[in-house]
């Protein structure tokens, strides 16, 4: 049997017409994976479309080539469906690209995430490299494509999108051989740390400040419970939330982290995170919710102060 | 004539007695980099002592081999100088290691900061690579050294440290390609990113807080005035301070952040940070200080409303 990857490359050399389509809520990983390939095949002269439904958002739109992300397929319907192949980059379920109703000839999945699913008459998924984009670095390789400074570009965010830089437990050496690679021909990583995170809006900032303004710290579990008040005086919007609970782990002394959003009166979204060896998602299940060790979630219907009362029961002597 | 790495080399080879010495006020490179090469010319069989005038500060005693760091040299009049040969490493001027006074056999200068000074029988000076450990790396497989896990923990450390986690300008793709082979060896990015990162004491978090809570934005530019009081209440140290004026930035539309720290009444000490290509330091100059384009400083005496006036009006339209 021949490796995934070959298969992949053999099927791709030898058709012509494409959907490379990326997973919904987009990230950095998925959007410049499927970027980077849709520029790949179109240099090796292939019909194809770059699909996203959300699109890119506005924090992605450096990325260079996000102009082709198409989040409508003309007439669907009409797909010429008996000619055209899905390919799935960071995702291995169409229902996650939005494109569960659409019939196509065949369907290739390349992905990094663990999955049970069937879905692809090809797949090529490997849990251990950290970025999708590590899968798509290898397989433009063997196509023989040349590597562009904008595939490069975003190749390069993919991967210090799903490894902060290098900076996570997921970052293998190859990872840093490939943005060694990529900075050779030519990559700017300042201009895309600047991009990746200095990229918080006012609001998020004056959300931070009314969220440092009400954190509780006993011993060694930080709770912040912010309000839909702080959040009007904030200006804030949903989005303005992502990472804020990361903030108190910066602290040596802080081991877990919980961020209490109010959705509604005593109706409460929660966000869990932990340093090593301390397990939040035994917590998050406690409570109806779920995750993994270092980040999980739950909803919280009641008292703030009750919630944190039980919160800080239940870590007691445990980090 | 020969280049100065094969210079350096040869020496090392032909020679016995070294002292190994980092700069005063130690970061992580000059401390990744002497306990290196320190542990290489062990392992090669020289004799050899490193020397740090200011010891290992507790938020680098993570580097593996930190205790092998002397403070202080056993009677330095006595020591056999005519037999040791001193090794600056990020570094070119022995004033900066404390070792001014002592007079070595020969002297040999690994460092990657631009200089016009003269000292060092040997220099071997490379501005273009982000951090001397790059060059410590490459002396010490030149050297044919057996590079361990504790050399290879305290080298990613260092190029860690200068390069921001390759977020830095300065990252070039040697930095990476070098990255990649010490994972190979077995370096594990998360411990390193966690210790380097996650690092913040309490208190300075509290400074944080109230940093931002006086904190006054106007058009593209932020400024703090964090008090005596301030300090108190948040139970700070000086060195609690540190990188607090670059989390204004992390903003999109903040391009300036001016961070005032109350020395004594109506005296500030001012630090200044900007993004791309707006000049900080001519602002500082104005003031009687200095610095370089993006990081700047000065000291302000007088009332701080005044100083916040005057500076938002030097900006105004600069930004």
């Amino acid at each position: 049997m021949r490796e995934p990857y070959i298969e992949v490359a053999d099927y791709i050399r030898e058709n012509d017409n494409f959907i490379v389509a990326g997973h919904m809520f987009p990230d950095g990983d998925t959007l410049g994976s499927t970027i980077t390939l849709f520029q790949a095949l179109r240099q090796i002269g292939k019909s194809v479309t770059l699909y996203n439904r959300h699109g890119v958002p506005d924090n992605l739109s450096f990325l260079p080539g996000y102009g082709s992300v198409k989040n409508v397929l003309q007439s669907p319907e009409k797909l010429p469906t008996d000619e055209v192949t899905l390919i799935l980059v960071d995702l291995n379920d169409p229902v996650r690209a939005g494109l569960e109703n659409v019939n196509f000839k065949k369907s290739i999945v390349i992905d990094h995430h663990l999955t049970n699913g069937s879905y692809g008459d090809i797949k090529w998924v490997e849990p251990n490299v950290p970025a999708s984009a590590v899968l798509i670095y290898r397989l433009i390789k063997v196509l023989g494509v040349n590597i562009t400074l904008d595939m490069a570009s975003n190749l390069y965010s993919a991967i210090c999108v799903d490894t902060g830089t290098f900076r996570y437990s997921n970052t293998t050496s190859e990872a840093l051989e490939i943005g060694a690679a990529l900075v050779k021909i030519g990559v700017k990583p300042a201009f895309i740390s600047e991009n990746l995170y200095n990229d918080w809006s006012e609001s998020k900032f004056m959300l931070m400040k009314h969220m440092l303004n009400c954190l509780e710290i006993r011993d060694k579990v930080a709770v912040a419970a912010v309000t839909n008040d702080m959040f009007e005086r904030a200006g804030a919007s949903k989005d303005d939330t992502e990472n804020l609970v990361n903030i108190p782990l910066m602290a040596t002394t802080i081991m877990v982290s919980a961020f209490y959003r109010e959705r509604d009166k005593d109706d409460w979204k929660v966000s869990l995170r932990s340093k090593g060896e301390v397990n939040v998602a035994k917590v998050a299940e406690h409570f109806g919710g779920g995750g993994h060790r270092n980040a999980a979630g739950f909803r919280y219907m009641g008292f703030i102060e009750t919630a944190k009362k039980e919160l800080f029961g239940l870590l007691q002597g445990a980090v």
